[in-house]
């Protein structure tokens, strides 16, 4: 306070009212310093990207109103120290622009640097599929988590781990008649839930366990239920929060799968119901609802979870985490829903920002794909509105004026905020675009974004350069960094090995030998990269007597992928084995149609951008 | 294109198509340094303010996919380095805050530090008046200008020169009316366009001439339109494009005050008005508006010449720049207005980015005082919509559901983006609060924010220390830079010597020895400050004889304000003298009630705020 012209000492500003003069102000002291220190030169070991789905500006602050007090601040959203906007539209199928875009072509936008038509995940407009950041984390030798408040196959999660020209693929069935191009009896890359059990991510936590109940229409699994394919392939399955408390690692061989919900997970509030008038009702607080799962389930504990699975074994990893039902309650006029869903978000931020802060080497980004309908109000609008008592005790007229009373209101097509922590987040500020955000995370971990020749050294062995006809012996790859299976063919009279998960770049097949006797050629082939490797066996009825043949030449030059073919008993080598499963044996048409989908269909464009990406 | 582990040669994301991977986002290449290199540890010598009314994130994506298309960016507005997002509520008169603000309060946020209540004009909630960035400005030695599209006395411009406690309060009639404790007859500040005066800014641009035709209803001009005040106090008044652009040079001296409208100015462009059901009809573009000023007058131009103005003697500058209608259109759901604005905002932007970069020492920040209804949809909204065809091609359906039609649609709680260039930018990185652009600008500017302070080392001289009865002397008072105006008065038989505008510190009274012999003296008053300084004459038959007298103590020691009082034969110096308005004398009562007010309206608290402001 100062009375003509003497200065008394000045009063932080924390211990200030509001109205004082720099009593609202938030920055207490000259942030120049303190942005230069945020921003760092090193690499990202780990990445975690958390969305809030139809977080736009307006439900921020929503949120923040309610939960914090318009002059508060969240501990964890509101904490990151850079900051910009960047753009969400999406394309029509023709490249034209759509300015009002949905989860769908958003998700897409960032977890594979290419723009998309609305309701397509990770394939460009001409349907051709596009490496996803959890993809090229996966195949780059990180692990890897997907976390979401939704069913898992919805569109923020599934666009890290599926390719499909409609999001509604959940399952075999809607996959059958919605995206028949992924149908696996057409040849393609399977549901969304499918899809995600190849691609394997080392943490899988959400809901939509009801998809998984589904029977595979074709395939290796064909007639069994997703969750008896999941279990198969090595699967730790989780339901509910005591289940997962009790997982003590994920990875590779035994990836996390926790479905807690047969849908989207419950809310974290409910509240007064927006109506036409709600905003000259009294006003009312929001609840706990009583559906909420186990707090121990809560995106902030599922977090949590995730990261201390995936940072165990100090590999690196890459963690996407959506706190989906913003959007969800927006979409349906619920104030209260969508901002328990943000204050969940909100925890789900703090504890990725308390890791990164100790770890030192993560980038944490907290944006939204889209903004959405809600909009604080002086009075009443002619629309919905609700009139909620906020936790610092005053009137916030909410409105939705996007759709009628029972419709879903929509989605808006306002750049959104993106904020940034760690090495790498200087690339947040400013004005940028959603695909941005894909080349961000990548580039700051140093992703080797071109997939096959993450699998080009891979090699082939096999136990024995020579067995008895219908001997057993093992073919082994080992270096298929960037499949997620691989198919097997033992030749001259083809015989198919079936297809085996690829366990950080390692797979085994067991084959029996053929009656016939002579030299015989084992194959194996990338499902993704379409990487072949080819060794030989020679089939005598005294291996002894054969010599131990040079190695062979790559079986595909054209794939640029030189397989090694090496024989000598290197004996049943890898902890691969573990996870074989060589001994599913599908049709070999299926497996040809298969290998020739993923060749079309994964034949992707890894277009580099100029200084991006060594 | 990456086929089979072949890398082909990155292009540039510029000449990729958007539905390439890289093609749509808007970094080539890491910008960690380029950000590093945008923070300035060096203070500001300039800043430009440039304010998009009601220019939410919704309301910059509206125009920027029209104007330049979903994937283009604004040359100006979309060009600074850094950017955050801050908070613009209220307050209510009992200090809670208020989450819809309106444009005079979020003005006077950023204009004073301080958060107040709608409609009121850089007061506090308790009425006291708060000091404005322009106002400090001036007071530490800064050229000042303030430049809007709407009526000069609007919220915006308003807050920067005025205060009052309802932002109608436009002229002598309507403060009468509505602000009784600003009007003049009762002791008050004036109505806004007389504080405007009385503040003297070197340059101020806009609309609201229609004001200036009303007479005032007391005070020293008395009967007289506010137009005639003004060139009666030196202003240099232009009307045109033509006039303006004659101007050449603009100081306290002779200001210059530029009304191109009687109201707001005509907005740029014209479109298909918004109707329930609009985004069903045929997609329209916007049209020029035949009534548009010159683009002389343009706010790129208005921007550019105020710069010019300022820069020119290199004293260092405050310039706030306006693009109002934005706001205006939005609430009358006007979405071709409201785009038409946005982009003349922009090239008002890039005028003082131009500026910026070649000078060095300029801060530009870009941000809006609050958002908007206006929502880019998928579908038409039950509401109020427009169908635009943008100048990509591309249908937008614009959205207004926060009011009835024909009513006025409503400004937004959301926070909003803010970005700045040059050194102290680095303040609106983060979540930041729309106070904190007050210290963040007048840090910047090391603007010393104790008023009192910077008239402290005023001095009065007098042009001789003893003349006859009723002879003529000169009281000239230097140093005086805090205050605008300055009072006089002779005593002991109390006369008033009238009122004078301050000119860069300087003024000075032209003043008749009374008939009576004996030491009178002389006691000038700083109208804004409350300093005093005194000197003493003597009046005597022959002045040869009287002693130079020694310098007196100041004349009110609680005031703070030590004015060195000395007689001696100084002369009439200074330069301020040609500005003297020293003549015109009001009567003694409303001087003292004027000092009076001023003294209570006036004493500002100057509470600083730790780490900051020398």
């Amino acid at each position: 306070m100062l009375i003509a012209g003497i200065s008394i000492a000045s009063p932080l500003a924390a211990f200030a009212a509001p109205d004082d003069n720099g009593g609202a102000a938030r920055n207490d002291s000259d942030q120049t310093e303190a942005l230069r220190q945020s921003i760092l030169d090193s690499d990202a070991k780990n990445v975690i990207l958390l969305i809030g789905d139809g977080m736009g500006d307006s439900e921020i602050t929503v949120a923040r109103n309610y939960a914090e007090g318009a002059a508060g601040e969240f501990a964890g959203i509101d904490a990151l120290p850079l900051t910009g906007q960047y753009t969400t539209y999406a394309l029509n199928k023709d490249g034209t622009p759509n300015y009002a875009s949905e989860s769908a072509s958003t998700a897409s936008g960032w977890s594979t640097g290419t723009k998309t038509y609305n309701g397509a995940l990770s394939v460009d407009i001409a349907g051709e599929a596009q490496s996803t950041l959890l993809e090229l984390a996966k195949a780059n030798g990180l692990k890897t988590g997907n976390v979401s408040t939704a069913e898992i196959q919805d569109a923020t999660p599934g666009a890290e781990i599926a390719h499909v020209s409609a999001r509604s693929c959940y399952g075999p069935t809607a996959t059958t008649k919605t995206c028949p191009e992924a149908a696996l009896e057409n040849g393609g890359l399977g549901s969304i839930s499918e899809q995600l059990l190849n691609v394997r991510p080392d943490v899988t936590l959400g809901g939509g366990s009801k998809t998984f109940t589904e029977k595979a229409v074709a395939g290796p699994w064909q007639g069994q239920t997703l969750f008896e394919q999941a279990e198969e392939r090595g699967y730790q399955l989780v339901n509910d929060a005591a289940s997962l408390a009790g997982v003590s690692a994920a990875d590779a061989t035994a990836p996390v799968l926790g479905l807690f919900t047969a849908g989207n997970f419950p809310t974290r509030w409910v509240g007064p119901e927006a109506t036409v008038g709600g905003g000259d009702l009294a006003p009312a607080s929001c609840t706990e609802n009583p559906a909420r799962l186990d707090t121990g389930l809560s995106l902030g504990s599922l977090t949590s979870k995730a990261i201390d699975l995936l940072a165990s074994d100090d590999q690196g990893f890459f963690l996407q985490v959506e706190g989906a039902s913003i959007d969800k309650r927006d979409h349906a006029a619920d104030a209260c829903g969508q901002i328990g869903e943000t204050v969940d978000l909100d925890e789900a931020v703090q504890e990725a920002l308390d890791f990164a802060k100790a770890d030192g080497d993560t980038l944490v980004v907290v944006t939204a794909d889209h903004a959405h309908t809600s909009q604080i109000l002086g009075s009443t609008p002619p629309g919905l509105s609700t009139h909620l008592l906020t936790e610092e005790g005053q009137p916030m007229i909410v409105g939705y004026g996007t759709a009628e009373a029972g419709e879903s209101q929509q989605h808006t097509g306002s750049q959104v905020r993106i904020a940034g922590y760690g090495p790498g987040a200087a690339n947040v500020v400013g004005l940028t675009d959603q695909t941005d955000l894909f080349f961000t995370s990548a580039n700051s971990l140093s992703l080797n974004r071109d997939l096959a020749s993450l699998s080009a050294d891979a090699t082939l062995s096999l136990s024995a350069s020579a067995v008895k006809p219908g001997e057993e012996f093992t073919a082994t790859v080992d270096g298929l960094d960037a499949d997620w299976q691989v198919g097997g063919v033992l030749e001259s009279d083809p015989v198919d090995l079936g297809q085996a998960d690829v366990l950080r770049g390692n797979a085994s097949f067991t084959v029996t030998a053929p009656a016939e006797s002579g030299e015989h050629t084992v194959t194996l082939t990338g499902v993704q990269t379409g990487t072949v490797l080819t060794a030989s066996v020679v089939v005598a009825e005294d291996p002894a007597l054969v010599p131990v043949p040079v190695p062979s030449a790559p079986a595909d030059p054209a794939a640029g992928a030189a397989g090694s073919g090496a024989g000598g008993g290197s004996g049943v080598g890898g902890s691969g084995v573990l996870g074989s499963t060589g001994a599913v044996v599908g049709p070999l048409a299926a497996l040809a149609a298969l290998l020739m989908a993923a060749g079309t269909v994964l034949a992707l464009r890894h277009r580099r951008r100029q200084g991006q990406l060594a």
